[in-house]
């Protein structure tokens, strides 16, 4: 569904991919490796192989709710708006993947 | 988007739409009035018209996270699984919307 592996990165621990606060327009896919998301300098996710961290600036047009950074080396994917909205349009099993991690942080977020 | 409006009806102050714990397949959106939703007791969201409520139990198949009740005399259109799909596969609008909602009440849940 995203593109293919030649469009995957890789970035080293430690690598910040968005700090709370920045204006973004970037969803990052994981392919490999772990990312924190971290609020007022205490984790509140971690994301692994799967996983998707950003979409949230994506769709709101809001800065970036959390920081996030690589815990591991991590290969990952950058997914743009207009890729983004392409995803939307033509996938909605991607539509209904991007909601399903949404549920499951507002359901973490509310215990 | 929704069916049309002889598919809305009109549920008096205090009707409850679903409590905390359910489980639910039916996802409201609000076409007058108002709903409320509470978690343990307290107040976290009022919805008004153009509003939807009770989606994340479809996304994710979850109990009900919250408690939501009419808050005025309020028209309401019931949105189940099948038709919810339909609209995420035919509408990349209505999912544009759905994660839109979401994405604000993350923000909200984590302030």
């Amino acid at each position: 569904m995203f593109r293919s592996s030649h469009d995957a990165e890789v970035v080293p621990a430690g690598f910040v991919l968005f700090e709370e606060g920045d204006t973004g327009e970037i969803m990052f896919a994981i392919a490999d490796g772990h990312v924190e998301l971290t609020h007022r300098g205490a984790v509140i996710e971690k994301i692994g192989p799967g996983g998707i961290v950003g979409e949230m600036a994506l769709i709101d047009d809001s800065p970036r709710s959390a920081t996030a950074a690589a815990a591991t080396e991590t290969r990952l994917v950058r997914v743009d708006r207009e890729h983004f909205m392409y995803l939307v349009q033509e996938h909605p099993t991607f539509a209904l993947q991007v909601m399903s991690v949404m549920a499951e942080r507002l359901r973490k977020a509310n215990h």
